[in-house]
C-alpha cells in the first residue's frame, strides 16, 4: 500500500514499464467509455428530433452505465480503472496515488475522450459532439452543486467496493457499481446539468465539437465532490488500524 | 453472530467508532439512493408533461434498481448495507442486529433521506419533492397490502442473499438481488401506489415536499412486510443447526 | 452428486424437513417472480391504454429479467432455484432431482404462481390478470416451436451456469444468467407468442383470470425445450468422467 | 497456456471429443445469441411501424447485451465463450488459439446463426431477418472505421476480463462485461450502421433474408478491429513476464 498522505511519486517510476502500461490502460478505457457515452447522445440526436423524452433520457444512461462499468473493468487490474480525473483526484487526495502517476492518469484521460470524440466525429459522418450544458430553468451555481453532490456519490463509491481494503467480494461488483451510480446520477440530473461527474468525459466533446459554456462547472464540481468524498472515505469510514476485538457490524457476523 | 433472539444492545457500543462508523454508512448510503431515486422523479417531470408513460415508468425503476444496489453495496462492509428502516426492522425482528443499533439505523436512514431531498430541492432550482401516492382506482387496504407484499420480497431478498449462513456464493450479487428487486417491484406496483417499500424513501421527500396523504401506508406497510419476512426466514427458512448427514438440495450436488 | 439417471426418490426423504424447505423455498421464489413478472403487465395496462409499444416491451422485459434473477437467487442455497417447472423437468430428464421431490416443487411453484396472481387480483383494485396469448399472425405451432427454442435457451443456461460440474466462476452469476436469457428472449419473442417459458407462470394469471385459449402451448413448449436441454447438456456437453491429460479450451489455458 | 505465437494445430486434437463439445458449444451458444439479438428486431418492427425511436434503439440494445452476456456464459468453460468469429480472430492472432480449432469455431459460430435466423423466420409467421445496413448520411468508409472502432472495444475487453492472466476477480464478471459493451455501442453506433461487431450475427440475418448489400463491412470491420486488439492487448498491455520487484497499480495496492 503506498503512503497514505500526499506524496509526489520517485522519479524512476515515470519512465517505468508499468507506468507506460497504466496510462495506455487509463487512455483506452477512457477513449472506449466516452466513445459510447457520446456516441448515445448523438445516437439519439440522429434518431429522433425532440430528445427530451423518458425513453431518449433512459438511452443515454444505460449507454453510460454500462460503458463505464466495461471502461472500468478493462483497466481495473492495469491501472486501477479510474477513466476519470475526478476519481484520480479523489485517489490522490486519500493518498493512494502519487502526484506524478495522477498527472499521467489525467493526460491519458483527456487524450483517450479527445480520440473518441474524433473518432465519433468521423464515424457519423460530421455529427458534431454535443457534450454538456445546464439546463433551462437551473442557475450556474444549483449545477455546480448537482455536480459536486453526484461526483461525491460516485467516488464515494469507488472507495467503498474498489479501495477500502475490508472490501471483501465487493471488489467483484466494483465496476458495477461504479457504472451504475453514474447511470442512476444520470436519471436524476441529466436534464438539469447533463450529469457529467467527470472533466475528460466533459472535455472530449467541448473539444471537438468546440462548445465551452458553462465548461468550468464540468471540472470544479466533480473536483470538489472527489475531494469531499476521498477525504470523508479514507480519513473517517476506514477504520482505524488498531486492533479490534470485535467488528459488530460486518455482515459475517451480522 | 449476534444472539438471534431480541436483545436491547450493550450501552458501551453507543459509542463506540464502529457504531459511529455504521451510522454514518447509513446516512451516506440512504442519501445517495434517495437523491438518485426521487431525483428521476422530478427527471421525468422536468422533461415530460405526460410522466404516465411505460417509458417514464421504466426511467424510474432503472433509477431505483441501480442506485438501491449502489447504495446497498457502499454500505455492505461497514454497516451491511440496509438504506432502509424496513429492513432494519427485519433484522431486529430476526435477532440480527440489537434494538439500540436499530435506533441510530432508522435515525441515519431518515436523516440521510431528508438531506438527499433538501439538495434535491437545491439542485433542481427549487422543484418540490414528490414522494408517493396512491393511484386512482386504488383502494388504502389495497395499497397497504401491496407495499406489505412488495417488502416482504425484499425483505426475503435480503435475508436468503446478504444473511443465511448457508448464502455461499450469493453474497457477492447480493447488492444487486436487493437493488433488482426494487425495481421490478416498482415496474409492477409503480402505477398503483408508487411502489416505496422503504419509509426513509417516503419521508424525506414527504417532509421537504410537505406531502403528508397517505403517508401512513408507507411506513406500516414495510414494516409488516419486512418483520413476516424476517420470521419466516430466520426461524423457517434457516436450517436448523442440528448436524444433517446430508443436504440432497444445495446446489454443489443437484 | 445424485444418479444421473432417473430415480423415483426415497420415501423418507419426502417428509423430511429439508424437503419441506425446498418446497417453501420454491413457493415463495416462484410467488415472488410471478407478482413482479404478471404485475408489470397489469401496471403497463394500468398505465397506457395503447401497450404495443417498444417502451412497453422494454417495461414487462426488464421486469422479467430482474424478478427472476431474485427469485432464483433466494432459492438459490434452499431448493436450487428452479422457480419453473420446466426447469425442474429438465432436471428430472439429467438425473439431477429425483421424480418424488420434482413432484413436489411442481406443486410448490404452481401455488406460488396462484398466490402471486391471487395477490395481484387484490392489490390493484381487481383487475384481471392477463397471462399469454398467441399473437395475431402467428400460428399454434409457430408458437408451440417459439416455446420450445425459447425454453431451451434457459434451461440450457440453466445447465452450463448452474448444474455443470465445471461451472466454476459462472456459479456466482448463474441467477443473472437464467433471468437475463429470460427477458433476452422476451424482447424477441414478447410480440409473438408473450414468451412464457414457464407454465407456473403462464398457469397461475390463467387460473385467476381465468382465460385458457391456448394455454396448452405453454405447458408442452416449454417441458419439451427443457426436455432437449436436458439431454443435450446432461449426455454431450457435460465431459466424460474419463480422466483428460489436458483440457486445451477451459478458459485457464485459452 | 498455449503458445503465444501462431499455430496450426495438431491434427489429433481435430477429432478429439473436446474439440467436438467445443464447437458444439459454440454452435449453441451463437444460436442462442443471435435468436434473441435478431428476434428483437424483428420483434419491434411486429410492435411498431416507425421502429426509429429511443425506445426501440433500447429494446434492441438491451436484447443484444442480455442475450451476448448469457451467451458467452454458456459457452465460457466449454469453449471460451467467443460466440463471434472477429473474437476468435483476435485470440488467434494473439497465438490463444491453434488456427485448426479457429477454423471449428468460424463454422459452428456461422452454423448457429443461420439455424437461430431460420428459427426466427418459421416461429415468426414468415418474417424476413433484416440483418444490417448502413444509414442515411453515414458513407461505407464511416461504417467501416465505426465496425473498426467498436469491435475494437468488444475484443479489448474479451482480452481484459476473460484471458488476461492477471484478470483475477474479474473473471466473474467477464460475460457481463463483453455483453454490455455490446449493448453500450449498439446505443452509440445503432442508427449508423447498426453495430455488429461479430460476423455471424450479421451473417445468418443476411443469408436467410437474403440481403448482401454492405455485408463485406461486417467481416472486414470487425477483423480489423479484432486484430488490433489481440496484438495491442497480448503485446503490449500483457505484462512481460520478467519478474517485478513491485506492481504499484494493481487494485490491492492501489
Amino acid at each position: 500500500m503506498p503512503p497514505r498522505r500526499f506524496h509526489f511519486g520517485r522519479t524512476e517510476d515515470a519512465i517505468h514499464p508499468d507506468t507506460m502500461r497504466a496510462a495506455l490502460s487509463e487512455f483506452i478505457a477512457t477513449a472506449i467509455f466516452v466513445f459510447a457515452a457520446e456516441g448515445s447522445v448523438l445516437s439519439l440526436g440522429k434518431l429522433y428530433k425532440d430528445t427530451s423524452t423518458a425513453g431518449g433520457l433512459v438511452l443515454v444512461a444505460i449507454a453510460h452505465a454500462l460503458a463505464l462499468f466495461v471502461a472500468v473493468s478493462v483497466a481495473f487490474n492495469v491501472s486501477g480503472g479510474h477513466v476519470n480525473p475526478a476519481v484520480t483526484f479523489g485517489a490522490l487526495v486519500g493518498g493512494r496515488i502519487s502526484f506524478l502517476l495522477a498527472l499521467y492518469y489525467w493526460i491519458a484521460q483527456l487524450l483517450g475522450a479527445v480520440a473518441a470524440s474524433l473518432l465519433l466525429r468521423i464515424t457519423t459522418g460530421g455529427m458534431r459532439p454535443l457534450g454538456f450544458s445546464v439546463g433551462p430553468g437551473v442557475g450556474e451555481l444549483n449545477a455546480l452543486l448537482l455536480e459536486i453532490v453526484m461526483t461525491f456519490g460516485l467516488v464515494y463509491t469507488v472507495y467503498a467496493t474498489a479501495i477500502d481494503p475490508k472490501r471483501g467480494h465487493l471488489v467483484t461488483i466494483a465496476p458495477l457499481a461504479i457504472g451504475f451510480i453514474l447511470g442512476a446520477n444520470i436519471l436524476a440530473g441529466g436534464p438539469f446539468d447533463g450529469a457529467a461527474m467527470n472533466p475528460a468525459r466533459a472535455f472530449g466533446p467541448a473539444l471537438v465539437g468546440w462548445r465551452w459554456r458553462h465548461h468550468w462547472i464540468y471540472w470544479v464540481g466533480p473536483f470538489i465532490g472527489a475531494g469531499i468524498a476521498g477525504v470523508i472515505y479514507e480519513f473517517v469510514v476506514i477504520p482505524q488500524e488498531v486492533p479490534h476485538t470485535h467488528q459488530p457490524l460486518a455482515p459475517e457476523d451480522y
